[in-house]
């Protein structure tokens, strides 16, 4: 039976989202226990008004404090003791959780999580890893491209991504089930502006270590199309691709919808067509590919998009479930010694 | 009459797309002359097959040496003295062009504008600035975002980019007729994580500047909708978000086209919905927004996209010609010599 501490009032939603989302995991995942943490009267309401109060594998820890979406996070971290993130970090610390699942405040979620759980020992630092969805070009099929890091680090050393690489490795030969990943490194296509000093040097460190499928550089348009199954970069060039990606594609989908609600015969079409268009958006819809890691910590923290409804709220419940399964921060753990350890006699 | 040198050579279809493109330029603007700058017998074929070897506003310059599209700069500078970019940017030296445009090779193309052409003074590099497309979601319109440096630069200091800024800012203002243009900054969102001093620093010396309508921080994924005119980031972090960008929007367009050719009815419903799907792929089309912009050099130089074809090459001279109407080179020389000026008088 996995545990799982859930952020109930975190995100654009609170618990609006996280409750019923949470509801939907149990009913899809018969070995998962969630443990609610919040404001207990307000997640008890919302739980009468969806008929399951009484669900077994529900319990409700009450916490007295909100953090919110625009927080800092040393405030967070300062002031906000009691609040429904840090209790939820809190059960996993304890022992009491196997992972927590909170789509609040970034910024405060990875500067608790890194106060309370402590990062994995040769981890400098944790990164935020999220499955970039992408197409395989020959088969038409689904293809993730697992990135890393998207925010936590805005300056990287050589040594923090190469930490970076070795983590996501580690994670999607475990979780995707994918032997000898290809790790890429994020940089711009002109060869002589090849530049920034310190991805030459982890390019180097990559290519010379044994233990990584290090397959070389990477460009902005090729994420999507799995050419690398890990891509490393630092937090900040992440993040604006990351942000860009979503950009896109709600253009794209303001584009779309404005163009088949323009005329009577538009929208006609767009009836028509709803099979059609709900395929793509099934095929493209965010929601489906919730949840972000926070790799490097003594436990596991799963970060859900802040605007997370019901649905992506439980895709990000799935990531923790798979990370359990595979122990990722034991695994890191375990790996990281022995390939810290091999270069200390090398 | 503005005189415009085409790197005929350049682009991934080379003289078979810029040829066409010259042609289609020529025929929209009256005022305009062109010099096809490359292999003059395989051009003058190509104008034969195009019945136009005798059009009175062409004129075809021989070049012997194509640089390559993966070469690196320094080759080229070193060992392609007589390559149709380097003739064609030569023609702009000389005074015998107002502006080169050129398909190739955007390092070399860099490379070589800089050490021909030289940058401006009180100008330390040139940057690369492109409108980004996009919507006002108030109106539905398109807008655009000019967002710069877009990868000449991977390595920036706040100096640096506080000249981008002030670049970026005269251009608008002149060739999109924008009083003030609203000029922010690339980052990430999370408040402290707010990182990178050089950003820190720009932004107050962006916010000290009298000359500069600085509005803020911008994230990725606002770059879309009308929220600045012009969007200031190093070239690193710029290329790669406008190649995610790029790989977002053909990665919906791979998904598109499936979904529409998956059965009977779906092709059915494709031609159906023909007029609609135009008009959306009109309004996104990335050959109307070709031509990107090396700003900061004694000269216009005009980078069109690698893969560009006829359409989208006449666009890239389309741009040439705004930067001449306008005299960039001149307006920026002006600007920044009176801002510049200023400063050191207070």
């Amino acid at each position: 039976m996995a545990i799982i501490a859930i952020d109930a009032m975190g995100g654009d939603h609170g618990f609006h989202s996280t409750v019923p989302g949470a509801l939907d995991a149990l009913k899809k995942y018969s070995d998962l226990k969630l443990i609610l943490v919040g404001n207990a009267s307000l997640i008890r309401k919302k739980l009468q008004q969806l008929k399951a109060e009484d669900h077994p594998r529900l319990e409700i820890l009450n916490a007295t404090e909100v953090v919110e979406m625009d927080e800092s996070p040393s405030s967070a971290l300062r002031h906000k003791k009691d609040s429904s993130m840090r209790v939820a970090i809190n059960l996993v610390k304890e022992g009491r959780a196997n992972a927590c699942v909170s789509s609040g405040n970034t910024g405060a979620l990875m500067a608790t999580s890194r106060f309370v759980l402590k990062t994995l020992p040769g981890i400098d630092r944790p990164a935020i890893i999220y499955g970039m969805p992408g197409i395989d070009p020959k088969t038409g099929e689904r293809a993730l491209s697992h990135m890393l890091d998207l925010g936590a680090n805005v300056d990287c050393t050589a040594e923090h991504l190469f930490q970076f690489a070795l983590m996501g490795s580690i994670r999607t030969t475990f979780v995707d089930h994918i032997q000898k990943p290809r790790v890429a490194l994020l940089n711009i296509g002109e060869e002589e502006m090849k530049g920034l000093d310190v991805i030459k040097a982890v390019a180097q460190r990559l290519a010379a270590c044994p233990e990584i499928n290090y397959i070389g550089f990477i460009e902005g348009n090729d994420i999507f199309w799995n050419k690398a199954d890990v891509i490393v970069c630092d937090g900040f060039v992440g993040n604006i691709s990351l942000k860009t990606m979503e950009g896109t594609a709600k253009l794209i989908s303001f584009v779309v919808k404005n163009a088949f609600s323009r005329s009577l015969f538009s929208k006609f079409l767009a009836i028509l067509a709803y099979p059609v268009l709900r395929q793509i958006k099934s095929k493209m819809d965010p929601r489906y590919y919730n949840g972000a890691s926070f790799l490097g910590l003594k436990g596991i923290v799963i970060k859900s998009h802040g605007g997370a409804d019901a649905l992506a709220f439980s895709m990000a419940i799935s990531v923790a479930l798979e990370e359990i399964a595979q122990d990722i921060p034991g695994r890191i753990h375990d790996q990281v010694e022995q390939i810290l350890g091999l270069k200390d006699e090398g």
